[in-house]
């Protein structure tokens, strides 16, 4: 007779545990260097999220929530409130469209795009204060990273994307602490989550990209609400044999990467990489390269006759548009990375408009770059931790000479921080796109002292903008 | 350098041709014999929804519903009126919290629960006639068994939840159908469907199931919502080396199963199977023959010392409770099962209250009741062809006697159909539970002249109701 997959004892499944965790986790219990990345993550994804609210998928999203979804306590950062589902799948949305929002190597997520806005909405119908949100976000970022790592990466190679994925679980643990769910409440929203979770990077370089994560987060918040209602849910749908590590991880699961919780962070370690280009982390370390070989050899656009850019394998299967014709295509193209770097010095959110897309000198300077791949990238291990989506680039001049750089980790990741003035100028970039200047930096410097906030639901109230309302 | 993977011509992809097929069909188009078992599956289905009205995790479902969509023109079952998708959400998690609904070998599916719910509430708010209602559960019956085919049934055998995995694919034809979108953007709802759709068999015998396949019918619908406002999704989704058909089905896809599309109809061959009793289709053959040993031998449950069912894997893996507890539990146990036919000489939805399930003399009756797991069963082709979920029962009694009877398909199934008689008696026990038997024999005359109704609004609308209003 087989045996009840229920007869693993509960509190060792991994939903259980990590239900337990986040039921557990005090704001005093998270020490400040994780407070201080977790703030510097919440401040990042509302800025990129407040430029994402100009994007057509972000209104799409946001209609769609406004038809779909009951009016409530939450803000949709392009105006107006909702229930905290529908403000989640909003403002998700805008959080992810630009793919200028950051990611993780514990689980090749990214992670704040889901949890951050999930958090908040959720905080905000709970009439919670902005301590709370900050739990909340470490609460959700944590259980996703823990349980991705148990997962490994492999999941990501192999097509799978980890952002839907693991996001839902993330947005169910964010949501969990939100409302206060005991251990075993908070685990059967975990369970739920993961028995309904999916994801394909087949959708990467489209408007499914943001949308997906978008339902990943509602999913997540309607699973901790069905577990505050009642449903319970098994706890082993990790561990099942017919649960979520053998389906979808081949098995790989290694239940000592959850014994790490609330003891190694994962938002410090492997930490959080923070964006300086609004397109795909693989274009990073390239364009990196092609401005200090071009400043270092005073060399401009014109001296350049072509880039080779050698990446590893993971760089090529995610910049698979060499020719891009959409802003959706262009975040996923070396080509046009590198001929932004070559041209303008830099990649910011203004080159991704369809008309600077368009421009004839920009089509021709992608021709001049070609990308190859390294099958053997991984080979060494120590190249495979410190440049996983490094890139080596030989400028070729019109004079013949040759310039070569390899660059492991671009600016803005762990090895790379960005500085505090650094993180601030992205910020006001993003949000005067959205709100104006003025407004922009009041908002940054109430982010930045977000504990003192108690009334979140106060805290998009703008005297002048065009979004919000 | 690697090529775009939307360079698969669209009209090849998978998600094109279903999407094209679902836009083109017309309610001319469907043979009648397709279009009385269509007819089946939605009086059934409806049925088993009326009667789930009254489980607790239907009421979990609607008051979560109520509190998360928007009010809108589709009627929930239980009471009151959501957008479509929060009706989708609480009717399928009633038409499919009893598992009494139906199922079908093109991929292991519970086609309707999730498919005929979600049409109604999109052709409600649509305002589309019972015409309508019935091509658009056409439409999304057949995209999933297709594809489900075309994928094959080892996904279930592995783990998958099927039901969650089509549905959402089902929900979202259907909804296509009765939003009317051309063939391309019911293929943007189609593959949006598909990039995020997931499922595992670890939540059986819980209330997350019926959720689970709740949540894939909004996720569905939205999908469908999200492409006719404008969202385009690479059509290529399935086939993407970061795919449906890699990730999830191990590169099993066969695309000539889409060739037959409007040629053969799934809903006729292999068909539908109907359930005679409200448990996992598992359980039915050793109900059946448990029923026809006795009648036969003249026996009654006193005479018996010991019954053993030899089943196949499958039956075992999914009947994973010998001792239940709870009357989600019950429906995925043999010992359960064919104790009530041994006490009852059948079992029905009374059987499967938490008072009855405390019986002693029925715990005492599961305890004669053995399971063998014959692991060659498949190993013939015509047995596993026309057997999947059979049973050789074996009845030992009192007085030594041992009596033998192998059940290849059970009542219901498409080998041994229901007479329309058994049909109708069924949708009268089921639906009476929710409106009494009037309002119930008045409803079945309503719904078997389904293409009568103009309009679907009106069609639950009873004189005496304890649910619906």
């Amino acid at each position: 007779m087989t045996l009840p997959p229920d007869d693993l004892p509960s509190p060792t499944a991994a939903a259980r545990r990590i239900g337990d965790w986040v039921a557990g986790l005090q704001r005093s219990d998270v020490p400040e260097p994780t407070a201080a990345v977790a703030l510097d993550c919440i401040v990042d994804t509302l800025g990129v999220a407040l430029a994402g609210t100009r994007e057509a998928a972000t209104r799409l999203a946001a209609d769609d929530a406004r038809e779909s979804y009951a009016v409530g306590p939450s803000r949709l950062l392009i105006g107006g409130r909702l229930c905290a589902e529908g403000a989640a799948f909003a403002n998700v949305a805008a959080a992810h469209v630009l793919d200028f929002d950051d990611n993780s190597y514990a689980g090749f997520v990214h992670g704040s795009a889901v949890v951050v806005p999930t958090a908040l909405a959720m905080v905000e119908a709970a009439g919670g204060t902005g301590g709370d949100l900050l739990t909340a976000v470490v609460a959700g970022a944590e259980a996703q990273y823990a349980l991705a790592e148990a997962v490994g990466n492999g999941i990501y190679h192999a097509g799978w994307w980890t952002t839907a994925l693991f996001g839902t679980v993330g947005a169910a643990a964010a949501s969990a602490k939100a409302l206060g769910l005991d251990g075993r409440t908070a685990a059967d929203a975990i369970a739920f989550a993961l028995c309904g979770t999916g994801g394909l990077r087949a959708c990467f370089g489209t408007g499914a990209k943001p949308l997906l994560a978008a339902q990943a987060a509602a999913n997540g918040v309607q699973a901790a609400r069905l577990a505050a209602r009642g449903l319970t849910v098994p706890h082993g749908v990790v561990e099942d044999p017919r649960g979520f590590a053998r389906l979808i991880a081949a098995d790989h699961f290694d239940p000592t990467a959850l014994d790490a919780l609330g003891r190694r962070w994962r938002l410090l370690a492997p930490g959080i990489d923070t964006k300086l280009y609004p397109v795909c982390l693989s274009a990073h370390a390239a364009i990196d390269a092609v401005r200090d070989l071009m400043a270092e050899g005073g060399l401009t656009s014109r001296d350049i006759r072509a880039i080779d850019c050698r990446v590893p394998p993971v760089v090529a299967a995610n910049l698979t548009y060499h020719r891009p014709m959409t802003a959706g295509e262009a975040r996923f193209s070396l080509p046009f990375a590198v001929a932004c770097a070559m041209l303008h010095g830099t990649l910011a959110l203004e080159h991704l408009d369809e008309a600077a897309l368009a421009d004839p000198v920009l089509r021709q300077a992608m021709t001049c770059v070609s990308m190859t791949v390294d099958p053997w990238w991984n080979a060494d291990p120590d190249r495979a931790r410190t440049a996983p989506e490094g890139a080596e680039v030989s400028i070729e001049t019109m004079e013949g000479e040759r310039f070569v750089r390899f660059c492991a980790s671009a600016r803005g990741t762990v090895a790379r921080p960005l500085s505090a003035a650094e993180h601030a100028a992205k910020f006001r970039t993003c949000a005067a796109r959205a709100v104006g200047l003025d407004e922009a930096e009041r908002l940054h410097r109430k982010l930045r002292q977000l504990e003192a906030e108690s009334d979140l639901s106060r805290l998009f109230d703008f005297t002048h903008h065009a979004g919000c309302s």
